[in-house]
């Protein structure tokens, strides 16, 4: 197929997400075998320090990126503790792009976000890396090239046969509750300046005046980093859009001993 | 806008340094922005892992790289402990491209090489992500979109009010004096290798005979690590262009027991 | 000369490999340097994690990915322990690509599953830098400019003097020897995931019934992850084609306290 025709002059972008790490070759290889479809193809590293076959925070991370991305895109993601079992290799298309990867739950975020147009699951030979595949590596011989095909104009359709978006695994992930005035929630994500990132979504607290209660602090909700002195806690909305808790030039996961999954409460006061 | 006008078939050039590290998807985002703007643009990492907030490691980084890439090279700096106070985001053109980020100083690495051509503050709107931006996350919101219009070929007068290049702000950076045949100055910048580079230029000391004085140690000036035996000390002038103390095939950071800022003194000979 | 000519509407691939870690910017200026010749060049990172000057890393990661890239592609390693000393400089073309570095052993493991079509010695300064090049940073200095321009169409023969591919320098590694239905080896890579690569090809293993036996051990050769209990022992067939001692979710090196270079046996049961 001429490849520069389907793409008609636009650069189609192709991400890449993994716990693959950066002292090996994994990722190296899977850009290769998307080089080797389509040389055209821009692709950029999501993150590929997914805390191993941490599918949560696969999930998270996925989540929070796609919509900065160009309408079209695809988005491959090896965080893949089933690999060489039965689980399923899947293609999902939603009205911002496309996802590829195993059928485990790392796209549940996105489509808890979005609704899924179509989902197929990888059947068609034809555009694997090879016929042989490996049973460990399933991101060079399957994900890499259907995410490559597929970001050079092959209809979703021909990567398989169809399955219902219905079916597809979701993880299971707290959700946040509100009764009255409290709202209940827990630390979904920690990024590696140390902020906390709540599942509570931004909008229960705009326009509020708050305070969050976690282990026996009380933090009080403010706008920006200059709100509160340098070493301070402070409790914002922060740029994912969830209700975070950060120390002003610090760290604070290690300050204030919090951990991945502590549960945390919102006071409305107003 | 026609962008591949614009850009007249050329691929325009885009750095992006930051103190996000790798563990998150802050840099795949912005990535995404600038493809939402111009999926044409490559896009190169400087240098992601600046400790947390180091503004003097960002200014060195951002010194010793940027005569190394093309004419016209847009490069995104954000390391931006101000975010979400007062401190203005600027844009810079100077001889050899454009600098995008806060006005913390740095840029005042570059600019104390390169003279600004001009320098604008960051007002105009419309080359914002959006008109709502977060308080945390300026590289996303600004710096990113900012970025990418100008290397798609938006001049610099568009993207805001012009100021006095003079007017940016300057890091404090410890000078090296020259009293005699003694040569003081220290260590501005440490390399993952362990090699201490001291803000000491080449060109004093080449072509003469010469010794450096650190600790209590004394370390013979040379050409090449391959002078010294495995393991031993050895002062140069480095691929920086700066005099450097290195350990072949060693860490003298470790091994000497020095740091950031140490100051040291070099003797010339003859 | 006219390079969009010469690349005819193609886009080269041009990967680097080197020890130069993520903390700095040298893998941002040999990328630099690269725009600086064509900017159309695609550039992919191999592995700069190598550990330093570990020879034996870089050669198995270059022949672990070279099959994995389009034709042409140029690899640009830089592992150099000898930078500045009388090492020599090198091109090699081999049937898939080019190969730029020092001629160290570094590309022995390529050459030893490829035969060399022709090798030069890097004389020609007019594809270095400049004239005046750095005693430390070759990769900056020559190997980028070299590799650009050879991915850019320039000739292999147009870069220095040809030289005999047997008399490039050979990395002496262990090999892998069977005696009757007992086959020795060692363990010649480690990845991130802790799994144990041996130098032991998969084909003397497959269709057959084997074990390994390492240090008190003996483990059962599978031939997916499936087929043992998580946190369990399993040696296979893994994606890099070598036989492989993994634990099931977790971390072989670690927990079986084995590491690099050491010695393993397997027994073919039948």
């Amino acid at each position: 197929m001429d490849q520069s025709q389907i793409l008609d002059g636009k650069a189609s972008v192709v991400t890449l997400l993994s716990d693959f790490g950066d002292r090996d070759v994994y990722v190296a290889v899977m850009k290769g075998v998307i080089a080797q479809i389509n040389p055209q193809l821009r692709v950029i590293d999501l993150n590929h320090q997914i805390p191993p076959q941490n599918l949560a925070a696969a999930r998270f991370c996925l989540m929070d990126a796609y919509p900065y991305f160009p309408e079209g895109t695809v988005h491959i993601a090896v965080v893949d503790p089933g690999v060489g079992s039965k689980r399923r290799a899947i293609a999902v298309e939603f009205p911002q792009g496309f996802l590829v990867g195993p059928d485990n739950g790392i796209f549940s975020g996105i489509l808890s976000q979005q609704q899924a147009i179509a989902a197929v699951e990888l059947t068609n030979r034809n555009y694997w890396r090879s016929t042989e595949i490996s049973h460990t590596f399933h991101g060079r011989d399957i994900f890499a090239p259907v995410g490559g095909n597929l970001a050079s104009g092959v209809p979703i359709q021909e990567l398989g046969r169809e399955i219902d978006p219905a079916s597809l695994v979701q993880l299971e992930i707290t959700e946040c509750q509100q009764i009255g005035n409290i709202i209940t929630g827990c630390i979904q994500y920690i990024d590696h300046f140390g902020n906390l990132v709540s599942n509570i979504p931004g909008s229960y607290v705009q326009g509020k005046t708050w305070c969050v209660q976690v282990r026996s602090l009380t933090i009080t909700g403010c706008e920006t980093y200059s709100d509160v002195k340098v070493r301070e806690a402070i409790a914002l909305v922060g740029s994912h859009g969830w209700v975070e808790i950060a120390i002003n030039s610090g760290n604070a996961q290690s300050q204030l001993q919090i951990n991945w999954q502590d549960s945390l409460e919102i006071i409305l006061l107003s």
